[in-house]
C-alpha cells in the first residue's frame, strides 16, 4: 500500500491485496515475534462501562508492536538486499525494533539519530545491535544522513510508518486479536505516524468490517484528527505531548488509507492519558507507556459512545522512562 | 500444621498430611483464584547468569498470592461457621485478599486496622467488601479488637501466616510452578511472616525434594535469617524496610517448618531490592512491588550461588504505592 496505489482503487473498499500482505506478514514473523496475550480487568470494565480486551503489545519483543513491522520488512528482503543491511531514522521504538529484527537475520542495521536524543533509548538500540549515526537535530540533516548511508552501504531504508511492509506487519496485532473468541464492536488504537492504525484498518476491513476503528490521539499532536476533519493532510502541527511515541506526523499513504476506512479520531489531553496509564498499572499490573494509555483514556472520556460494547485496545508499548515518572505523575494531579 | 503438630513429627521429614492439605487447597480454590502465568526474560537471564522462571502472583486476584491462602481458609469453613463471617487484622494484602475471598462466598469479612494505616490500602479492603474496624496502633489494641469482634459476631479468625489453611493455600503457587515442564534447582521466595515460605517448603518436600528453598529477606527485617542462624525464633526485630509486605515477624509454626526443611535465608538491602524492581519493570513490563523484587535482588547479588541453575522465583505481589515512587527510586541512585 502506498498513496498512489490507494488512489487508484475503483471503490472505497480497501484492496484485498493489502490484507494478503498482512497474512503473509503474520506467517513471516511468526517464528520471531511473540503472539502477545489478551488481558482483561474486571475493575477497568466496571470503570469504563464496557468490555475491554487489551492486546498486550508492550510484551512484544523490544517492548512495542513496532517489532512486527520491522521484522516483516527485514524478512521481506531478498538475500542480496539483506546482505547490505537496513537503515532508518528513529531514536524511539522503531529504531530498537529494526535493530533487533536485523539481528534475527544476522544483518546490519544503521540508525540515524539526532544529537540530543535520550541516552537510554540510544543505549537500547545499541544493546539490540544497532549501529548509531549521529546527525544535527533537523529533518534535513536526518534525511541527508540517511541518504548518504544508503549510498555508501546500499542498505534498504525502512521508514517507521509509511513503508508498506511495516504497515502490513503492524496489521498482525489486530489480526491476532480477531483470531480469538471475541467479536468486537470497536477497536481503539493510538495514532502517531499511522503505521499501526493503517495496518489495523486493513485487517478490520477484511476480517471484521462492522468493527468501528477509533484512533486515539494526544491533543498536543492532533494532526490526524485535524487531517480527517479537513479532508487534507495537515503537516504543520508542532507536537507537545508526553506521548513520545505519537509525536510523528501522519504519513501520506496512512492518511489516504485511514480516510478511506472512515476511521475517526478521539483526542485526549495528557492529564487524562497519565491517569489512564496509572489505572492500567494499578489494575493490570502492566507497565505501559503513555502512548499506550491514550487509547484507554479515549474510551474512559466517552462512556456513552462505548457503553456495553466489546472494545479491543492495543497497548502499543511499555518503554517508560522511569526517571521521568515524577514529572509525568505531576501532570495528573 | 501448627507448632505443636510439627514438633510431634517423628522424623525431620515434613508430614505428608501437610501436602495433602496443599492439594486439597488447590482443588478448593481452583474456581476462584487465577492459575497465574510463568514469565521469562532473556535480558534478566543474561544479567543473572541463570535461567529465571517468574511465577506471576502479582497477577493473582487482589494483586498478591495472599488471595490463595485467604480463599482456602474461607472455603474450608463449614456453612454454619461461614455464616458468621471471618475476621483478621491486616491493613495490607492479606486484608484485601480475605475481603475478596469472603465476597466469593457471600459472607462478612471484618478487618481490624490501626489508626494511621495507609488510606489507599483501606480503600482497597473496602472496595472488596471488607468491613473496617479501627483501633489504636498497638499490638494489644489490635488483638483486643479482634477478640472482641470474634465474641460479638462469632466470626472465624484467619491469621495472615500462621493459620494452617492459609499456609496450605500459599503452597499452591509453587505447586502450579512445579506442574509446568521445568524442573528447578532452586526456588526463591520472599519471607515476612512465613506463610508463602512454609507453603512452598511443604510443596517442595513432596514434589521436588532436591530443589533448594531460599528465603529472600530485607536486611531491615531479617528476623528469619537471624532465627535460622540462632536456632530459635527471634521476635524483637523492629522492621525498617521499603518492603511493606515483609515487615511481619516469622510465625512460630512457620519457623519450625522452615527450620525442618533446611530453608536458608538470603538477606538483601533495600537499594538492591529497588534496583531489582526497576529491572523487572523495565525488562518484563510487570509492575511488581518491592516485596516481590527482593527475590530477584537476592539472586543477582549472588551470581556464583545460582550460576547456570534453573531458578523459580515467586513474584509475590504488585500493589505498589505509585505516589511513593519518587522516594523509592531515590533509594537506588
Amino acid at each position: 500500500m502506498n498513496a498512489a496505489a490507494a488512489d487508484s482503487l475503483p471503490t472505497p473498499a480497501l484492496a484485498s491485496s493489502d490484507f494478503d500482505a498482512v497474512l503473509a506478514a503474520a506467517a513471516r514473523i511468526a517464528s520471531h515475534a511473540h503472539a502477545t496475550p489478551v488481558l482483561r480487568s474486571r475493575s477497568l470494565d466496571a470503570l469504563a462501562g464496557c468490555e475491554l480486551h487489551f492486546k498486550a503489545e508492550h510484551l512484544q519483543r523490544t517492548g512495542a508492536f513496532k517489532f512486527r513491522g520491522a521484522c516483516n520488512a527485514v524478512w521481506s528482503l531478498d538475500d542480496a538486499q539483506a546482505a547490505r543491511g537496513v537503515v532508518t531514522h528513529s531514536s524511539g521504538n522503531h529504531g530498537a525494533a529494526l535493530a533487533l529484527a536485523a539481528r534475527t537475520r544476522g544483518i546490519a542495521c544503521h540508525v540515524v539519530v539526532p544529537e540530543g536524543a535520550v541516552a537510554a533509548k540510544l543505549a537500547a538500540i545499541e544493546a539490540y545491535g544497532g549501529i548509531l549515526h549521529r546527525c544535527a537535530p533537523t529533518i534535513s540533516a536526518r534525511e541527508h544522513a540517511c541518504e548518504q548511508l544508503r549510498r555508501d552501504t546500499g542498505a534498504e531504508l525502512v521508514h517507521p510508518y509509511t513503508d508498506p511492509r511495516v504497515i502490513a506487519g503492524q496489521g498482525t496485532a489486530v489480526l491476532e486479536l480477531l483470531s480469538g473468541p471475541t467479536g468486537f464492536d470497536a477497536m481503539v488504537v493510538p495514532v502517531g505516524g499511522g503505521g499501526l492504525a493503517s495496518g489495523s484498518a486493513i485487517t478490520l476491513a477484511a476480517r471484521s468490517p462492522t468493527t468501528r476503528l477509533w484512533l486515539a490521539e494526544p491533543a498536543g499532536a492532533a494532526d490526524t484528527a485535524e487531517s480527517l476533519r479537513r479532508g487534507e493532510r495537515v503537516t504543520d502541527v508542532v507536537p507537545d505531548t508526553v506521548c513520545d511515541g505519537l509525536r510523528g506526523t501522519l504519513g501520506a499513504p496512512n492518511f489516504t488509507l485511514l480516510q478511506r476506512h472512515e476511521a475517526q479520531a478521539l483526542v485526549v489531553g495528557d492529564a487524562d492519558t497519565v491517569r489512564a496509564m496509572r489505572l492500567i498499572w494499578r489494575h493490570c499490573k502492566q507497565l505501559v507507556e503513555p502512548s499506550s494509555a491514550v487509547a484507554l483514556a479515549a474510551v474512559l472520556a466517552r462512556p456513552k459512545k462505548f457503553a456495553r460494547q466489546r472494545v479491543g485496545i492495543v497497548l502499543s508499548g511499555g518503554n517508560v522512562d522511569l526517571d521521568a515518572l515524577p514529572a509525568l505523575f505531576a501532570l495528573a494531579r
